[in-house]
């Protein structure tokens, strides 16, 4: 077991990472001074399989907890869904003592964020992330969201956790597919502050695609510490933070343009990383070296590189346009400077399509 | 024309009042290093009266603006309305450096704010409010929200303005009732907080009810430094900020149990502020001369002081326990101290109902 602290001045907080944590969530929310009522948020499939050890954990240190289900998926992750947590609160009587633990993965974690952040102008939160992707990205940093019809996370707010439980064992539970996913933003990591961690990753990576407990552990801390050090720097992605959308831009368009049902979030920041690389290369700012080993990773993450044949680049253009952060009408792209480091460039979206159709 | 400075750090900002300041809003957003889109959120009638000028003043001033309606009163102060206004923000495509006005009373200001705050996770915010209780109360602090259907503002965020312009010509379309309902929390400042100011308010009162130009600016400007001075010790309501919740905690009942149509929040406030005051005198924490020198002001400003016949203080038991500031079953009373001071005491909401029986 490990501790990651994320430094935040008053909004500091630990993350709690180890085998069998589950059962020790309440004894941790008590040593963090959290009292008052608990609402535990999360979807049928994982509730079935673990809100029974943390509720048991949790009124074993004496908490009143309820229990607050939402729809699986991200099709969920909308205003509908946030009604139905307020509706519990409510009804409830939940006051401002309270706390939400976000049981499951990203979806839960940002939906159920956005509802601590903005119940009674903000209530207490807590994180269980269940996956690998809500594990090394949602766990740090405090971003929370809920989707618009017309794009993702497009309503929002920062909200810091006062505490994140990483059990290891939910891993074993998840899709393959899923696990895969979450390694594109491991990996990103690597890329975009920290080349020792890379070669880790390189050397490392069979045993993490075999879920090699030690290893896993080490990979899921790492993440967490290289991410806690960019949203030291800059909280509130006045700047630095936005290093973290390496790879983002253009996954974010895939999966806008696919209707976000083709793609796994991190597929479509694999392919972007991939993309994202080659335009570095072509600015020469990345070398074709570093280009072939970060696309050599990927794969061996069993994850997708290419933009599939029957998706043009110019398809990409109108999600390229939504990007959240873009700022009169230019995109801030984040190139790579070889490994472990970044730099943001600004293009507009018929620039990147542009550039990167001259390059395949 | 004068500067209120509210100073919170890096979230500090300026509050100019005085007369004809509409068509001076585009230079003094600029002044305050303001750029990107500006969208002016109103409703209707207050669009009709204003808009127009603010536009041509923001377009003079090289803004790109649009005006954003949502339907007029309390009702609509839901997720509805804020999903008219996201989606509006969407469809123009406004980015992470545009900003909103919110350019009505304490409706438009609240449900603005809270677009703000949430749009791209935080956007930037201007008010200019209309009525003279959202000039003297919502535009100090950065408090906002929309209702839920069980409660009032049950769902919201602090998000700071970066400037307040206050015109105080649009007090003179104010319906005279909605004027006196502003004047509830004017004097609600002096009693919590400045005997001065109360006793300014005492010698005024007739000239501030005949809409007199120097006394209303006097007595808007010392309202909002009154209320600047308690938000700058505890911006987020962590202590003390809850003073100004003074004649709040019946007022909200009463209103919640008339379903928020009888009584304007500054008549509601201003029955709970008697009540309050009585309850501090029953206590034996105000004299009773104090009790009546605030009865008198109110009742000068022709505001209603008494519970209405028809409402037995048992139907608001309900309306209580659904208080905001509750904390495990109690609720954290502002007592007044005479005039001028305050004292916070939890009471449940059994005690409060029967504590003000026994003095009836």
């Amino acid at each position: 077991m490990q501790t990651v602290t994320v430094n935040l001045g008053q909004r500091s907080y630990p993350i709690e990472l180890g085998e069998g944590l589950l059962s020790r969530v309440g004894e941790m929310m008590k040593a963090q001074g959290i009292a008052g009522r608990v609402g535990i948020v999360s979807n049928p499939p994982v509730a079935g399989l673990y809100a029974e050890e943390v509720r048991e954990s949790l009124q074993g240190a004496g908490y009143e907890t309820s229990l607050v289900l939402i729809p699986e998926g991200e099709g969920h992750k909308n205003t509908a869904s946030l009604g139905l947590i307020y509706d519990a609160l409510v009804g409830r009587r939940f006051d401002r003592g309270a706390t939400l633990i976000a049981l499951g993965g990203g979806v839960i974690g940002d939906i159920t964020g956005f509802a601590a952040a903005t119940f009674l102008r903000g209530i207490g939160f807590v994180q269980i992330p269940t996956t690998l992707l809500a594990q090394v990205d949602a766990s740090v940093g405090g971003k929370t969201a809920v989707n618009h019809e017309q794009g993702k996370n497009l309503i929002g707010a920062f909200h810091q956790p006062r505490l994140v439980v990483i059990d290891m064992k939910t891993l074993r539970t998840l899709p393959q597919r899923e696990f895969a996913a979450g390694m594109a933003e491991v990996i990103k990591h690597g890329i975009i502050q920290d080349a020792g961690y890379f070669g880790f990753l390189e050397d490392g990576m069979d045993s993490l695609m075999r879920m090699d407990p030690a290893a896993l552990e080490t990979a899921v801390a790492g993440s967490c510490r290289i991410k806690a050090a960019v949203v030291e720097q800059d909280e509130r992605e006045q700047d630095r933070r936005a290093i973290l959308n390496f790879g983002h831009t253009i996954g974010h368009a895939l999966e806008s343009f696919t209707g976000y049902e083709r793609f796994l979030h991190g597929e479509a920041v694999a392919i972007g990383m991939i993309q994202a690389a080659a335009l570095s290369a072509s600015r020469g700012v990345c070398g074709a070296a570093e280009l072939g080993r970060i696309e050599a990773l990927v794969r061996r993450a069993g994850l997708p590189w290419r933009i599939p044949d029957d998706i043009a680049l110019a398809d990409l253009v109108d999600g390229l346009e939504l990007d959240k952060k873009s700022h009169a009408g230019k995109i801030k792209f984040v190139l790579c400077e070889g490994i472990g480091g970044t730099r943001f460039q600004w293009f507009s979206a018929a620039e990147i399509v542009r550039e990167l159709a001259s390059g395949l």
